[in-house]
């Protein structure tokens, strides 16, 4: 068998391939999903910070967002004229029941908290705030081309309260009290 | 008592609030507050990997720079007509105290610095590097905008400038010496 | 000797100096050598992370890497009329050198995987995605201006394959398996 030769030097004067078209790799599409594999390997930092046994719920979560940014990427990168997405509804809900359940958890909140606490919970603050990062960026995306998969910004919106609720959920599982923002309004709902 | 209902769905189709107005989720205001917000969940980071006894000066100054933060963030966000700035130039002098005192610990440098070291220097360098991302997005905003207090954008600069000194003072009082890059010149006088 | 002042106060207005110019703080040119110092940054917290027995000559290929990206930044930020770049052609051979030997210890691969595994994979993940990052910065510059040296993005282009080579590698080596991506197509020829 022939060694994998990773690297195709194809991309080495700052163009790149799509599935079905070709782009400078500054394009706004392009971006977006780097930026969305970039949140992915977060996660994957998160995963090596959570106890096995305490965390079963929340790390089965996390895998099933890292193959669903992996769908995201996809859905973004795809811009071929018969296509199926691969990101679904159905995700979404997924992720509102467990906003849902992990907030149950938790004492009731009214003001802002500090990110941060136990490694995984500050961890996930960073998976948090690269995923609005994400999101921003898919709606730059949004703002200027028709064909972009609406789903994906409303599932990363709905992701980044899912790392809200699940840092809470770490820090509170291991005894560590989130801390207040001092000078903060009573701003939850 | 209602469970919080975290997620609004308010931001599912791209727009989101600030405080007296409603903007694209790209919209470079949100960009600089959003980044703010990761930088602040990398401070939150830092925290966690700093030991308690060795670190009290230094642990006091990260929760004191979080809450700044989050006043930086919030002045951003406020576009209503009347409005109080919450940060205040006398952070910006605590800050540059901080910054002296940190340098007067450690060996004099000439050379630029292998950004690493301990895990928790390493982790104050990312800071660094995220509050400058930080800080060009805010020059973004005050090169387009009108009302951006300024005196954000300088207390970020002067906030990257600490993180550089306390990532010094963190490997010097845990006898990890800098590494020097080896082709610098004497950049520092 | 007069202590090191740390802080100018020179970039306190939102313009700060290349060699050889001045420009906005948000100016591409800036925007790209700062992602670097960021892409710099953490591959000083891998390092932390790596047994220093175990990983050798990984600590090798990245204090190397270190360097390097200090001669990027360094090439990027010199804009003066008379200029000779730092790095050179032969860092790149040196980097496929490697990545076809960090391949081979490795079980061949079809399928995207999951970023992570252990805890340095995890963060040269991340390094991996933050690198393709400063690349399209880079070619956003070069899209942009006449006198980027082009090795630059060459470099980073090839930089992403080896963190991808080398965090397989890792997780190789300390005996955890990579997880493929479920719903990914034989992406790797
Ligand atoms: C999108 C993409 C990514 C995305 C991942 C996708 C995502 N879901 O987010 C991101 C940005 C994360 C990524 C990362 C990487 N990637 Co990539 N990626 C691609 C790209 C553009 C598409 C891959 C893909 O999903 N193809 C679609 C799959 C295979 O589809 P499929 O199962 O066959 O079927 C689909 C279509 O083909 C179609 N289809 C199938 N059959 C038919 C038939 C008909 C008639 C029709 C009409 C359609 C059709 O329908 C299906 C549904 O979409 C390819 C380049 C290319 N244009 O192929 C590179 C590519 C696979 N990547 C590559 C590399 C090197 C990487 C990285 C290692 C880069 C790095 N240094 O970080 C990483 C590895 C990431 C990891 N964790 O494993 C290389 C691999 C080189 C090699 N030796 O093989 C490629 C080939 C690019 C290149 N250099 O040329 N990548
Ligand atoms: C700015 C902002 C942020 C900033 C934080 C602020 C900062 N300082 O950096 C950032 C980006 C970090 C943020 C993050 C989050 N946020 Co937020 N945020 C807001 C926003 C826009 C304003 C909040 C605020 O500070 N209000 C001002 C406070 C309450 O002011 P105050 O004490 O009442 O008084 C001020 C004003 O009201 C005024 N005032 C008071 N009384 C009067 C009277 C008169 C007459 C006048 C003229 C003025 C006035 O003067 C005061 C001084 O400014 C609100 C939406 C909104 N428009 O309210 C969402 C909001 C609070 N956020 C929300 C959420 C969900 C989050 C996140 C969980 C999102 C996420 N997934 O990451 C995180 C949580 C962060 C954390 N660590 O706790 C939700 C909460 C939903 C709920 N169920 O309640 C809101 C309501 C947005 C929404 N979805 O609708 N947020
Ligand atoms: C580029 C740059 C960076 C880059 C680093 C460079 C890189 N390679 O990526 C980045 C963005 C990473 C950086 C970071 C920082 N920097 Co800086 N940086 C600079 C800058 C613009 C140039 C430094 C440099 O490399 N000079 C060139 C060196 C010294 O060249 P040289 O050896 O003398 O020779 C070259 C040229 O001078 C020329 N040359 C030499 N002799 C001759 C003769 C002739 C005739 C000619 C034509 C040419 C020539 O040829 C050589 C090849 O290029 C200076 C400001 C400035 N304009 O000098 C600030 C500067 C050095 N940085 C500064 C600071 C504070 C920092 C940070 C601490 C900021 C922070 N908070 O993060 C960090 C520290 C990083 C670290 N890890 O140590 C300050 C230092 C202040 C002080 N008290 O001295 C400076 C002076 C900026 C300022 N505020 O005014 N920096
Ligand atoms: C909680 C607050 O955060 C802001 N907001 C909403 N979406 C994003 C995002 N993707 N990135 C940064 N900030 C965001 C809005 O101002 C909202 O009201
Ligand atoms: C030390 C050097 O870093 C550059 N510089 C100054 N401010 C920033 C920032 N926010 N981001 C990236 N680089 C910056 C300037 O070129 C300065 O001289
Ligand atoms: C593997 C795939 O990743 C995309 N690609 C290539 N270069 C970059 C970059 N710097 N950032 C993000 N994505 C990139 C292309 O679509 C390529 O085919
Ligand atoms: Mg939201
Ligand atoms: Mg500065
Ligand atoms: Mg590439």
């Amino acid at each position: 068998m022939m060694r994998l030769k990773l690297y195709t030097k194809t991309g080495d004067k700052g163009q790149t391939s799509l599935m079905g078209g070709r782009v400078s790799k500054d394009d706004l599409r392009v971006e977006a999903y780097g930026t969305i594999d970039e949140l992915n390997s977060f996660i994957g930092k998160a995963v090596t910070e959570l106890d096995s046994q305490k965390f079963k719920d929340i790390l089965a979560d996390l895998e099933t967002i890292q193959h669903e940014l992996f769908d995201c990427g996809g859905d973004l990168a795809n811009v071929m004229k018969e296509r199926k997405y691969k990101l679904q509804e159905a995700s979404i809900e997924v992720l509102e029941k467990r906003i849902d359940a992990l907030t149950d958890e938790v004492p009731p909140l009214k003001r802002f908290i500090l990110p941060g606490g136990t490694p995984a919970a500050a961890t996930l603050h960073i998976a948090r705030t690269v995923t609005r990062r994400a999101e921003r960026q898919v709606v730059s995306l949004m703002n200027e081309a028709e064909d972009v998969p609406t789903i994906v910004q409303k599932y990363l919106n709905r992701l980044s309260d899912y790392f809200f609720a699940v840092a809470r959920a770490v820090n509170f599982r291991l005894g560590v009290s989130d801390v207040e923002y001092i000078r903060s309004g009573d701003v939850f709902k």
